[in-house]
């Protein structure tokens, strides 16, 4: 294989904007104006999809994790640059597959795809997005800005990453192996929500329990969940069935702070900040004692 | 192994940046001002360093190939977002001596680490470095501007790459194959150069011949070449020795082209840009034929 020919067939068409000036040069010049943020995200075949994962939403999911980080400051995806180490011997059929999912989704999220590298390995298929975005109002929402008396409120529904990996896991074709591999994320719409009103923001992709436990400790607050108010992906027939699903990873979801007591539309209020500094939960209105496990632990 | 032990114990000390807010969020904030410029460069064990290369030296490798990059294009790096996939079972030691070769780097390129991603591997050690550069004119100096009449002119010494390569292939430990490992590359002050007088500019990565092709190409003119004129990493003995110098890869200096006939310091004149829209070299004032490997084809 020729990796130039590759690129000029399958990733040069994906470039478009101004300042990578059709790849002929060896760096893309940024877009400049307002504040700008950046995030990276490594997915590795093996360790963040399944080997046999159609790479069509392998692709989706690199940009859908990238933009739920940038989303979840308040802010929209500008600017990519995509690294691509290519297994030996892995057919172009196959990486056609792939840039069509990472082009589906460049322009689902309006973002332009400015550069980048592609290699070869011996190893495992790695994708490394590194991802900038515009902020829509004066700067970034942090995870530490969230005071007591604030309201909590969570956006989509928790727990289509655990139901999801479950269905992909048994070799499932359906909706819901679908919802693993190419999740479910916040919108812009949400992002404007969280650029106008958090107090305190973060993307959910460790599970909803330990990414509130480290908003609380960010902020130096207490933030009381009442767990029975969480919009779930299904039935939870009991309380540890809502743990688990708020316990996996893989959701993608903002969670956020704010000192409306309004619901934002796109959002469900599911708690209060309170003065403390960690995580408590109740269910039908009595505490209950956290999990052991509260999410996915790197 | 918890990978967020590793990355407090050797990611986060190198992180200082006041936009990276130690990594204590999602995304980092970008500088803003000025017109900047981005790249992205991944290196893969096996493939882009020896799997017994030393790792600090990999680790040093990884910013001079992109920093080599933003020099060449006037401009000097700014903020860089690291991803480590990391092979599993390789011990804690090695990874403090990539990330020291890493910190050692930045410090000399004045370059803040302000994110990325560090994640686990079943396959090969894979290193992805973004580096964004702040440009020192109003722009970005392209490929593209060569113009007729211009001087040719190459930054330091050709040939370290392939010097460098075949010592550290011997299994070498001494400065040659330490120049492989760690390359020479461009300076600030070339930068700087490029950015008051170049017309066009690259760096020079996979063979002098191929990459003053590229320029020729991408600027629709001749480059002729007196190729008994570049100042070489060690003695040729013959017109076979210098093309072989001059088409071997892993060199990182900046070829450049300029109106002004006199040379700049830290740069040597090899020749002339002509009408036309390729490469011509001539051997003590003769014409001679181009070779048929000019250097490394991806």
């Amino acid at each position: 294989m020729s990796e130039r020919d590759w690129i000029d067939r399958y990733i040069r068409p994906l470039v478009t904007a101004k300042g990578a000036d059709a790849l002929r040069d060896d760096v893309a010049m940024l877009t400049s104006g307002g504040v700008q943020i950046a995030t990276m995200d490594t997915l590795v075949e093996g360790v963040h999809f399944l080997a046999d994962d159609p790479l069509d939403t392998v692709g989706q999911k690199l940009l859908r994790v990238n933009a739920s980080d940038i989303h979840a400051k308040g802010a929209l995806p500008l600017e990519a640059l995509l690294s691509v180490a290519w297994p030996k011997g892995r057919s172009e059929t196959e990486f056609d597959a792939l840039m069509r999912g990472i082009g589906r989704d460049l322009a689902a999220y309006k973002t332009a795809l400015i550069g980048g590298d592609f290699v070869s390995t011996d190893g495992p298929l790695v994708l490394t997005l590194a991802l900038t975005g515009q902020c829509l109002g004066k700067g970034s929402v942090r995870r530490s800005g969230a005071r007591a008396g604030d309201s909590i409120f969570i956006g989509g529904e928790i727990g289509w990453g655990a139901v999801g990996l479950a269905a992909a896991r048994g070799g499932g074709s359906g909706q819901d192996a679908g919802r693993y591999r190419v999740p479910l994320i916040s919108t812009a719409a949400q992002a404007r929500t969280v650029s106008d009103s958090a107090t305190a923001s973060m993307d959910v992709s460790d599970g909803l329990l330990i990414d509130a436990q480290r908003l609380a400790q960010a902020s130096s607050v207490g933030l009381e969940i009442a767990i029975d108010a969480v919009p779930l992906a299904v039935d939870a027939p009991d309380l540890e069935g809502i743990i688990r699903l708020c316990s996996g990873g893989d959701d993608y979801q903002i969670l956020i702070t704010a000192s409306n007591d309004e619901t934002p539309a796109g959002f469900t209020k599911i708690g209060r900040v309170t003065v403390g500094n960690s995580l408590a939960l109740t269910y039908k209105n009595e505490p209950v004692n956290l999990p052991e496990t509260l999410g996915f632990e790197h």
